[in-house]
């Protein structure tokens, strides 16, 4: 109901009855009026006239179900929406609905993570109202080796939302973190369930430093946010709206070869390792070269002394040789 | 107490005394013979003898975390067991296990199953004392590209464990399935869960036709068991861990580099299809060619008027031209 009036209230420029409001949502007078009523509570300015009836004056910044469903413009991201105030991880929470059912473009969202987690277990700092900590969950029907080219499509779609919304020079450090001015406002944790030649679902995991002011000793060297490096007005969901609008798009382009050629240009036009010397972390024996973008496989391209290296996405970690991107 | 007594019976030839075991388990008279009795209440045929002790004459045909560990061989398999009269599917349960982190080389083990599945969502016939379902948990530092390797690892595991066993011509139907005299007796399948780069747990399922002595028509003229076909005095316990056993050996050979070049001459003298005529049903475009074994990769190499094609394990199935295999 909350999200309904929301969404007409926000559909509709000045002023919408309350007769309106009851037709349009088929309830009655006193439905309408308890619901302006929570949304008031909730932080929603909302100016209620004589004879005109409602405007919505201002949002607050709150991630809940009913306000991103208010404000979606995606079309099969988010049918779906679950909102905590707080969890261990949205990805353990996006798991156990993909084992429950839930179905493809469902996607988690908490205000709090109290056991955030980045690649292979390391923590990912998640205080409350100052990031976006989401999970989609897609049952796409692609193999699993083809899995890893979604945190490329994720990253995409971070990076071009940030760029739109705020007028910041975004860029992508292979293959899952985004950068502002040299510095992580943003990693991507993917996950799937698998039979060897099929997937059961993939969950994508987004978190994002939003409004941080200061960080960790550990990792404060490395990390920023959206509001330190002078973006403006964030509304958090109207970017995690922005960013699955930008999914839907790149997912698209994705899924119509099943890798990544369709993005290729696009992607490395953002890479912040583009023709910079890189360390590459191979296990058995980490070598330097010049990166020189992906290919359709997702791979990034190392020209070392002895040609040119396809590393694969997620084998291996990836260093700027002077400092760290 | 029951599996430690059944052990200490099974690892002396003739009479063990009450004394003895009691000294050896550190407990009671009265523990080893509530123990004793309750070893025959579940159709142990132990002799007891005044001045001499207690005999194990016979086993029951069960398959019990007790019976399993007092048989016990294998090194890292099995020490922890989990036993289900029957549960929805030994994966599933092996895959809420690993999620409370429950260790590499445990095992499930159910006496029947109510949704058994085979791989892709298909169902997978579970009769009660029929047959053997089971489970391994896995979790080995590998890719997970190299994850569907332990297909043919326990593939091979199967078949020669059915071969020493029972005397019998178990072969090998590329990736997961095991026939006797051209009819499957055993379908294998390998779940996993991964991050993009890095394996949380893999689980391997299988399934064995042991005393079934009818099948639902549907699959009746592809399925068999190993009764049907000729096995004789078939404990399944004893089957299982000559399984695991076998299962340890190849996944060492698997383990030091990472994929099967190790086994490919033993995996292809195992090979149903090999040098067969087989049609590969590629989603895309299906083809025949003559299937001439596997390579390090666990890909099967099929030769055909173009060349040879690698068909990677699962990504499309093999029939033979000529009937099931």
């Amino acid at each position: 109901m909350k999200a309904e009036i929301l969404a007409a209230l926000r559909n509709k420029k000045g002023y919408v009855s309350g007769q309106e409001l009851c037709e349009h949502l088929g309830v009655s007078r006193t439905a309408v009026w308890k619901g302006i009523q929570k949304l008031k509570s909730e932080g929603y300015q909302i100016e209620a006239v004589s004879n005109k009836g409602y405007c919505l004056i201002s949002s607050p910044d709150v991630v809940s179900a009913e306000e991103l469903k208010s404000i979606r413009k995606t079309v099969w991201i988010g049918k779906k929406i679950v909102y905590y105030d707080a969890t261990d991880s949205t990805n353990i929470q996006a798991k156990h609905l993909a084992e429950e059912g839930y179905p493809h473009g469902t996607y988690v969202v908490a205000g709090r993570q109290e056991a955030g987690r980045g690649r292979r277990g390391r923590s990912w700092e998640s205080p409350e109202h100052d990031g976006i900590f989401m999970t989609l969950l897609l049952r796409p029907d692609i193999r699993p080796k083809e899995a890893p080219m979604l945190t490329l499509v994720a990253a995409m779609a971070v990076t071009v939302a940030v760029r739109t919304m705020y007028q910041l020079p975004a860029e992508i450090k292979w293959p899952n973190d985004i950068v502002l001015h040299g510095k992580k406002i943003c990693g991507i944790l993917t996950e799937m369930s698998a039979e060897i030649d099929s997937i059961h679902y993939v969950v994508v995991g987004i978190g994002i430093n939003v409004s941080n002011q200061q960080f960790q000793k550990s990792i404060a060297p490395v990390a920023t946010s959206i509001a330190l490096e002078g973006g403006r007005q964030i509304y958090r969901a109207e970017l995690i709206e922005a960013v699955w609008e930008q999914f839907e798009a790149y997912y698209d382009i994705f899924f119509q070869t099943r890798d990544v050629s369709g993005i290729i240009e696009a992607y490395n036009s953002y890479l912040v390792n583009m023709d910079k010397q890189v360390r590459v972390l191979d296990p058995k024996e980490p070598f330097e070269g010049i990166a020189r973008g992906i290919n359709g496989q997702g791979e990034l391209m190392v020209e070392t002394e002895s040609g040119v290296q396809l590393v694969s996405s997620g084998e291996v970690s990836v260093r700027g040789v002077y400092g760290y991107v």
